[in-house]
């Protein structure tokens, strides 16, 4: 099996799940128990919130454990946004967000906000020069994402961030899901306020989350009740997932101190593959791009059709993004690029992880090409 | 040990943890991927809903998969508010709900909404004619807890769903998170919209839950984004967690058939050896009672006391709820069933689980015995 879906989801760490297990079957109390078993449940906690406050270089009370990046953003949005609605109700993000953040910014333009999408050139990168003229005197919020799940651009976060520093009560959220371990990256340097982050993406848990919040940010929370993660999440902790995410975290850290130059190469060999192959457009970037996902298009032949092809020699990619792809409307982000729908509907992503190597790249690119040259003679 | 202390978390089956080991490293696959592995994970989820339809007499399409009880009553309370705000502005609850409703009913105050709270009596039971008294045109939501978390009384769900017959556009949300497996109950025979469950409180994880969602009503999502769990909770679904979950609701079913008849025995012991320790008030009523839960004060010696006395014993005991055990001040609940402040600090909550045995009543018993006695005689 050659596994090139790692933006839609990841294979967990052996060491990830072992610690769940330990954590979920002998220290399976409850933090908020006074009993000795809610006290070593809390501890391990505490140590899960240090270790994870440690590798992104933050305060430990800035750390607030969630369900996942969907749960992570929609925190974020929502609750900048009520948490602030007295003070002005004007929103920005980009037209290529993850559907995450679009659909919490479509639901608060129901509650009475209005949203500013920035536009986005052909790399699929906004202007900083859009960005200034669209902030108002009653923007509260700007949510931007660090790499794009589709395509793989990176949007110039310091750059905003500069931007901002004007704007001292304007509050920057960055949806970094599939930028944490893959691009480098300072929550401290960057004057952001809020950061979401997803366990899955980088081989921890499903339905293992955090979400960075700046000290004195204050939310409203979406799950309101016993008070837990600072008062903005609330839930009798997941305990075992909380350790299991910190775990993952510090080891794909670790892996991407070399990772990231092999991940560079394994995708220089299947641009170049791929883009000897006919009638071919790449979506993604050379300059701005994150190093693990590349996506690009063959003319005439549909996302599905060359995704079924390929899983048939054991190769797994994807369309757009996991959560769309069944939604058979082409990709949103490529359309806000500039692809013409046709060509947005052959779009494949192929996203890498530390566990793949150049051999498989070799193997997937002749896989393509031996696939698209049947598939056109089969549909000629 | 002796874990006394089920309602604030249970320990997981091992059979829960297997199958969620199994899930999470062989089947990791997104379920929204259009790949095979993908396709694999997708099938869990619809064996695992399929699974909890079956077990709770409801249709798949009803089961919407959550991160636990917490994010289950607020998305059942503010998701029904946002989405009726323009039938009425009116909600009804009880002052004995778990944090997790009463902060999100508060949540909703703030946003315009009114609240009105329901006494209890001494019993902790509503009353079905004061419920009668205060609905109004406006009343778009009735939120009731089934068992409460505290000291186990049960509220007339069946009466209130009867008397809500005549008000066929108010939401019935059900709180069942600590009745399901311990008290019979019927989703269908009692016109309930909403009900919550979490999976931690029945042997399966932390991190998992769910909310039942009548086929016909309609709720405003708190995680917005890539559509799953039928629009109502976006998000990359916990696979292995929704599978844990179906799971450990079967064995829990399972016990349950004779497991009840066993409990009722143990906390008969546990009442008559407690009843007859000096100066004593045990809060948890004979009848309208889940059979798990004791709830008992010993005058003048504190919770924390006598909890880290027992600890010591080995047996693991909690105050009230687990997630306001830290708060300090004594329990709303049973000051709102008109126990004395004094009294109220000195609660102390005995939860069982199918686990326990007749011998650890018959062990406890004679611990709370001597460490009461000891704690006296050190105070005076
Ligand atoms: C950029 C981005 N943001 C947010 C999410 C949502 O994360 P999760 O699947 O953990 O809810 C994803 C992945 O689905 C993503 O790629
Ligand atoms: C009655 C009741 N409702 C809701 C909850 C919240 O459930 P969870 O801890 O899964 O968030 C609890 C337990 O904490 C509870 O006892």
């Amino acid at each position: 099996m050659i596994y090139f879906d790692n933006s839609a989801t990841t294979k967990p760490y052996k060491e990830v799940l072992d610690s769940f297990i330990t954590v979920s079957s002998e220290y399976f109390g409850n933090p908020s128990s006074l009993n000795a078993l809610g006290g070593q449940a809390e501890k391990l906690m505490i140590k899960a919130r240090e270790q994870v406050a440690n590798l992104l270089s933050v305060k430990q009370s800035e750390i607030v454990f969630t369900s996942g990046g969907t749960e992570s953003n929609n925190l974020a949005i929502k609750g900048a946004a009520f948490m602030n609605k007295n003070k002005g109700r004007h929103l920005i993000t980009t037209s290529i967000e993850h559907a995450s953040v679009r659909k919490a910014m479509e639901q608060l333009e129901q509650e009475g906000f209005e949203v500013t999408y920035l536009p986005v050139d052909s790399d699929g990168r906004i202007q900083i020069e859009d960005l200034k003229k669209v902030i108002r005197k009653d923007t509260i919020l700007i949510s931007v994402m660090h790499v794009n799940n589709e395509v793989g651009t990176i949007q110039p976060i310091q750059e905003i961030g500069e931007c901002l520093k004007k704007y001292p009560h304007i509050l920057f959220h960055v949806d970094a899901v599939q930028a944490i371990g893959k691009v480098p990256f300072s929550l401290h340097g960057n004057r952001v306020d809020l950061c979401s982050f997803s366990g899955h993406k980088f081989h921890g848990l499903k339905g293992t989350g955090v979400l960075y919040v700046r000290e004195s940010v204050r939310l409203s929370p979406l799950l309101a009740g016993g008070g837990q993660e600072q008062k903005l999440r609330s839930g009798t902790e997941n305990v075992a997932g909380a350790v299991s995410l910190s775990k993952a975290l510090r080891m794909t850290l670790i892996e991407g101190k070399n990772g990231i130059e092999n991940l560079k190469r394994i995708r220089e060999i299947l641009r170049k593959g791929i883009s000897e192959l006919e009638e071919i457009q790449i979506h993604t970037p050379i300059d701005h791009s994150a190093p693990h996902i590349l996506n690009f298009s063959i003319k005439g032949i549909r996302s599905e059709v060359l995704i079924h092809a390929l899983e048939e020699k054991g190769i797994y990619v994807s369309t757009t993004s996991a959560c769309s792809s069944k939604k058979k409307s082409p990709s949103a982000t490529l359309l806000a690029m500039g692809v013409p729908d046709e060509m947005a509907e052959s779009a494949i992503r192929i996203s890498l992880s530390y566990q793949n190597t150049e051999n498989e790249a070799v193997a997937a690119i002749a896989a393509i090409k031996e696939a698209s040259e049947h598939l056109r003679k089969v549909m000629n």
